[in-house]
């Protein structure tokens, strides 16, 4: 799966495309691995409703791990780094009759901490 | 699964009630997903032995993203949103013998960020 | 697997060990779990190419979390406990032709925070 992303960091609500992979692949049920193959970006489930929730979230992390400090990595994106591993790169998560099994709030996203760029995810289906 | 929470923030040890789960599905070997359908709880793996330990880490927590602070979110619990993708909302552990695979000091915890409340956790067992 | 670790904290890369196994394992396609079975120890993912990635994210991690401080468990390793919720003890990856797929700047790190010590990592294989 391919991600655009328009900003340095961004939240991208990747529910329904995730939910539309596994109706192509007649994912029935099972679970699948959600796998970020980059070092500046990460997933997490939050919650979908309100985006306030993901921007408080979004202003504590560029509050814990600013942009500019006192880095030794050369290409200025270490806070990106730290952040993504914080949250961590991959999610694993119970899928139903073909679909995501999620709470009511949550919401699936990819988290791009050194963006805009175009970027993958991987899936993989277990049944 | 359902857990019922008594306070605020709540480290709840859940590695007997797996089992038990684990046990009543003849679980033999393989592997457990447990998941959160909630957005202000969480899971982690830590140590079982001295209370002090989860004391440390909720306290730590706290001071790291306060319960009241300028958060834009308006239902006044910003911070369990945030505790909640630090420590992430899924966890894929071991199982032989239809038992957890656990180190001799770890425990298995359901953490409450915003109770008291009941909550569900998702169990699958992948054999 | 064993890992012994030579420095209180210490980014270990896996990801030649980790693949190692999986040819030994003869592992084909599928996943694989990894599980550290320790209480302050960590696995994450992260870029492999320069060393100052992990050693500002070590560096973010001692300042966030102090080996001293104000904490109650005795054992005077209370940021180690901390530092390993923080990051997660278990990952699950893809692998395809019997490897780890992984993009390009991503190595697979066991993160000591309490050693030197004699640590083990569990792999579970899914194929």
């Amino acid at each position: 799966m391919t991600i655009k992303t328009n900003q340095r960091v961004e939240f991208c609500d990747i529910t329904a495309a995730v939910n539309e992979f596994l109706q192509k692949e007649q994912a029935g049920d099972g679970s699948v691995l959600l796998f970020v193959p980059h070092t500046t970006a990460a997933l997490t489930v939050n919650e979908g409703a309100d985006p306030a929730v993901r921007g408080d979230l979004a202003a504590f992390l560029e509050k814990l791990v600013p942009h500019t400090g006192d880095y030794k990595h050369a290409e200025g994106n270490s806070d990106a780094h730290i952040k993504a591993s914080l949250l961590g790169s991959n999610l694993y998560l119970p899928v139903k009759n073909g679909k995501l099994v999620l709470g009511f709030w949550q919401a699936v996203y990819f988290v791009e901490f050194d963006g805009p760029r175009t970027r993958r995810l991987q899936l993989q289906l277990l049944t």
